[in-house]
């Protein structure tokens, strides 16, 4: 198991889910965990623990607002965390449309750094998982550069469909 | 001892120290910690539960930037806590003036509430805790009637220097 | 009757009434107004000293936009007052998501203090509530500590549901 | 006596007395209060209704953080309320540059209309006040129109004098 | 003719014409025009003329975006001038939620003034002009006072209807 | 062909697609390519040789997000560059309202200029081609002066029609 | 002359001097004015046909706070205006960092567009105009390739001279 | 070599210059190199050939304003990006705060992400490199489980000397 995925709240896990999707195209193990930092602390804790010991590589949280969990995580590990910042615009909370959650996670103060990505762009911090797993892993790394020569292949093609008339 | 003070960087002790001048003032009670969420969370852990054995009844907590300090002591206790967004302009850190930290602090999700006040406005943290121990003891809440009425009459009395000639 | 509510539009009562909802839940007994702090400042003022009279102990006071009704109500009592900074999408006013409401409640001056929630966070201002009344009255304590201990077997229960297949 | 000058706090003085110095230019007579809406709500309501009996036309509140002064007195009175949002750099709490008292100020609900001028624009509302006293009195007006023309003949002299060379 | 009503662009109507209500009820004659002051500036600039000749004491403009229309009259006339700052969602250019009109408007340099009112706020502005025109006109003063009661009777006699079951 | 269009995204092209409209207006020949900067970006960079070396006057390019197109393409060219900050709000990308792109446009640093207009308002970058052009191409210009004066009459008459009621 | 410098308030005027440096430096000729949009703006309509008479083929104009003059020169002229946001802290003003004028400047409506640059970046602002220039111009266009080479080498070599140790 | 420093200005060596001594805590190796992005795209893209060709695992780059660096470098490459948002308050530019920066690093489009840190948080993104190092280098995790260790005895021997009087 290479990556640990958390998430706070299940208003996240539509956003969160990406991250599974882009995992499985590399074929990179991982395991998920909804648990909020506030309201579970101890599980938490433990479930760091747990992850830690069974060699994972890279952690992925997510949480909205007072966006606290990754900070947390990284301040219970020596694993690289990727943070994403969520907005959730299906309830009464998202009015600040996710700059909250963007301060919380990315001014962290020092000696607790997180690796933040855009609000709501899960699917960053998958690829961002896969570029550190890259390094230390020699077929995740074949299989980067394939995706991204097919991406450009894919792209490449779409130039012309889109011209304006 | 009635209040506990929790801050998480020395620069932001210039700041807190204004809460022990306050509650100094109505006789209160008080303990101060100088504890990182991020960087002794078991630590903090212990000293919350200390407080609590002894019998404390309002939490004060400040911190800048990704500032999760009083977010993670009120998931940590049943105590009411107040949290102080800090900016610090002594550093690289604080060009966003606190606004990070006042988002961090005040959008707290549903079930960890934190009460929060302006920022760097510790004085009015330690008040606040004043109103709230006031509806339990009844020797600060006179003191805090008296306070109020002390108070008017050097505004009252202030009107007149401040004619705009 | 331990805690009153005060609101100051009809266009803010859908929030302010999940209010009533937790405190309920709580058996804690309260009382609501709807009154303008700009329209209605006399009616407000007597209200205030009405609730004082009765034993009130805590004070909820929602508002939206230039929200001066939580700052209005600590200036005229010494009670613990709350503020939930409204966010309305229902009209024209409300383009800046809230964030006006936040700054009018949360940047009071010295000697005013509000205990400010999130926008729209009238929830945490209930439990806000709930927990400082828990440091004087030992049955709410009782139950908060047994809503906290619900609330993580509840979550603790959901953690396999929503794990990311 | 015309115009009426409040603020709110002895920092907010050296930005009001600006105020002042314009009316003179004017030969508008003044009074100015120094008098915060949260601290002495009830000596305020008097100065107000004092204002009203002396015949008062116009009235300019300055104020800074969450900036209720404008807006309290607009609800207490049928004069025209100017109203000024105060950044003041020369204490701990003005990190948000003055954002937090022009949201409290502009933003107000319908009902208690505020003339809001721009951060720190002092000048700029004791010179709205002269538009507005002009549309009653004919020698403030022919005041009014000369200052307009001293300006445009004193700004048309320095053209000249600043070419960029 | 006491007010003249301007605004920027048809998208701007719905918002304006609330001003043509309020007026009515205050029975204070209006005139309206539809000239944006960026493209067809002489237009405007003989309109200002025209309603100064006819006697017109207060002046409104509305805009949005870079929401230059009533600086530029204000530029143009000693009338008081008050500015609505126009957010529009039915189009592409309005994802700032005003606040680019707002700034616009409120932060005029020296020597001209805007009295502005909230965002989307016309109904604020149309009654910040019958407060103007109520210094100068005895009917509109006494037409006012009795709006202000009545508002409070309404308002007063709604308390009851919304209590929180 | 005198203008070239860059677009990054396909979910920007019904924003970019306006430009090409307002050119054919003009009689402006115009080519078009959707080429993500960070995508494809040797493909970009042959493309602005090509139209360097067909004679292009002028570039538009419209990006969202931290939007880099506009300020990569002037780093290669000695051409005038116009950029278009995108909002787009069909996906979850899009919380900031277009801000991020804003900036990430018009900030740029000494020596790489780019001619920024308003979020999403390519219809006016497209304009700005047709301002820039007119100054080399006498009949651009002439186009350019007829369509100001359409556009005024345009307006003037419409100012009857809507007069409010 | 080909270029003409406009801004409105002497405390501008350090910014915009850097405009003409830059043009010296490509041998572009230009004209310079200190005039207010706001309270000059007949004298403004004056030079903006003076200027138009003399073959001049750019503006360039720079403002700060509510920023309007800009966008008033682009409604008088189809010449490219470049807009420069000014933010200056020599006042009590600018406490908003020049977001204001930034918004104020690029957020034109429709038909009315100006080039705007970043805030205080009256250098880039000049390398704009010389971009623009450079399309209609042979001797201009060989200046900024050379300018470009002779910048590319002085960085080149300067890489060296910066490692960190 | 494992690590790579990129850098886009001179102005910001001294925030960047903080990560070649936390590195050299870990005895980690690393190049630095001071190329702009929009200056010299070309050199940059060879000096990005060339540390991938010397094995390196990890590139930080840190820029201000429109800061493309950090993107433009992470479309080169499949390494591993940290991009860190740099404000400068040293000259005219710097008056956003670094939110521009942070903006034009963090909110980077799909398929291109860049580990993003808080503004001017060098500190942070060379400790986040030595995270991402520690999954493949076994001697720097356990230099980087040391360092947590010294860091948390380090602040718990200080707690003892900030206690509030």
């Amino acid at each position: 198991m290479k990556v640990a995925i958390f998430f706070g709240s299940i208003s996240d896990k539509s956003i969160m889910k990406i991250i599974a999707e882009v995992l499985k195209k590399f074929n990179v193990s991982y395991k998920s965990y909804l648990i909020s930092a506030h309201r579970l602390p101890d599980i938490l804790s433990n479930a760091i623990k747990e992850i830690e010991s069974e060699g994972t590589d890279v952690i992925i949280a997510g949480a909205g607002l007072s966006a606290h969990l990754p900070g947390f995580i990284s301040s219970k590990t020596i694993l690289p965390v990727i943070g994403v910042p969520i907005h959730c615009n299906n309830n009464n909370y998202g009015s600040l449309g996710g700059i909250d959650a963007l301060f919380s996670i990315v001014q962290m103060p020092k000696d607790v750094p997180v690796a933040t990505v855009g609000i709501n762009n899960s699917y960053n911090a998958a690829l961002l998982a896969i570029h550190i797993l890259a390094i230390k892993y020699k077929n995740i790394r074949e299989l980067l550069i394939k995706f991204r020569i097919d991406k450009k292949d894919k792209l490449t093609s779409e130039i012309k469909q889109h011209l304006l008339s």
